[in-house]
């Protein structure tokens, strides 16, 4: 495709569209149903919890029109949020730190459909370094940074220590990640251009223990 | 506390405030220094990447008024907002599910600071009942309702095969549980009443892998 001045570039979209079209595409991909040909805004917005309109917009804004009272076609809309997530690209990915959640993430099946691919899992200790975590053995962490630079891996999945956090995302971005899955408690500093994506599971604890304590 | 008509429960809050409000006691609670007593909401601000003016008015909303210059007490921010998401009170969940992502939730230290306690875990593999994770031992998931029961468990984390999620969770709402934190890929459809947080990983994933295809 390739950028230019000419418009042929994506346009940009910000987190919160983003996260929608992420969203939506779990919706509409997740039918499991042969028979559904179509899909409307309104079933979307309910299952995604997003107004109505907003749906539509955000389809428009990808280049989807719906037809009154049909919808759309499920294999457009499919088709629309891939490209749009560059989810038919391949993206090569190391996890760094291979305790369970390192584990249950190089195994979690969910992930290959969105054109992921664990090319390797580093670990600190000498004692899980050669044991194999699904098809991919574990290397050492003192490896990392030359199979970042010889296989030109750009995307990294934190799930070690928090401790170790910051100082282990400094290396691989020095050594060419360019975005990081940071499934460790603390906020990550990083260069301009550089993204990060924090999954704080604690927050989605805390918004429960919350509701829990108001009945 | 109690709810009363006289004003004396916590007001409702809607999902986004919640969401704000766990942000901000994980960027207070995970400052490790001792040295620091105050803290300015524009710190709270670019930790979480939310407005100066917003984090105000929502520590405001939980009673935190802030010193000009100064900031809030450190202190007291951590002790409203754990009272503001009931993070005092013991929660005791049950994991249904237990392969390596259930394992990593039940071994992770961060969530006992949260008031989270696992009372069991539940698995319909036969060969996987029995053994330990963590300081629980796995049990057969058909004695799930009764112990929800007997136990009074109002918390249930399903980490469980996507296609069991539904029924799992239906039959667990039936015996008494009120909050669901759900990992399974599908959205869950739940009484009135219930509430189900959703981590939907792969939209973290979707998020990162549109940002390395405008590269």
């Amino acid at each position: 495709m390739g950028a230019s001045e000419t418009g042929h570039k994506k346009p940009p979209m910000t987190a919160s569209i983003l996260e929608r079209l992420a969203r939506y595409y779990q919706c509409v991909r997740g039918i499991n149903d042969a028979d559904t040909i179509t899909i409307t805004s309104a079933k979307i917005a309910e299952s995604v919890e997003v107004d109505d309109t907003q749906v539509r917009k955000d389809l428009g804004g990808i280049g989807l029109r719906g037809v009154p009272r049909v919808g759309f076609e499920r294999s457009d809309v499919i088709r629309a949020l891939r490209e749009a997530l560059s989810l038919d690209e391949a993206h090569r990915a190391i996890i760094i730190g291979t305790g369970r959640l390192g584990g249950a993430i190089a195994n979690y099946a969910g992930f290959s459909d969105l054109g992921l691919t664990i090319s390797a899992l580093f670990d600190a200790d000498s004692r899980i370094v050669g044991s194999h975590v699904g098809s991919c053995v574990v290397r050492p962490i003192e490896q990392m940074e030359s199979f970042i630079k010889e296989r030109n891996i750009r995307l990294a999945i934190l799930t070690l220590p928090a401790e170790h956090a910051q100082e282990t995302a400094d290396k691989a971005i020095d050594a060419g990640v360019q975005a990081i899955w940071n499934f460790t408690p603390g906020r990550l500093r990083v260069p301009e251009g550089i993204i990060v994506r924090h999954e704080f599971l604690a927050v989605g604890l805390c918004i429960l223990t919350h509701h829990l304590g108001m009945k």
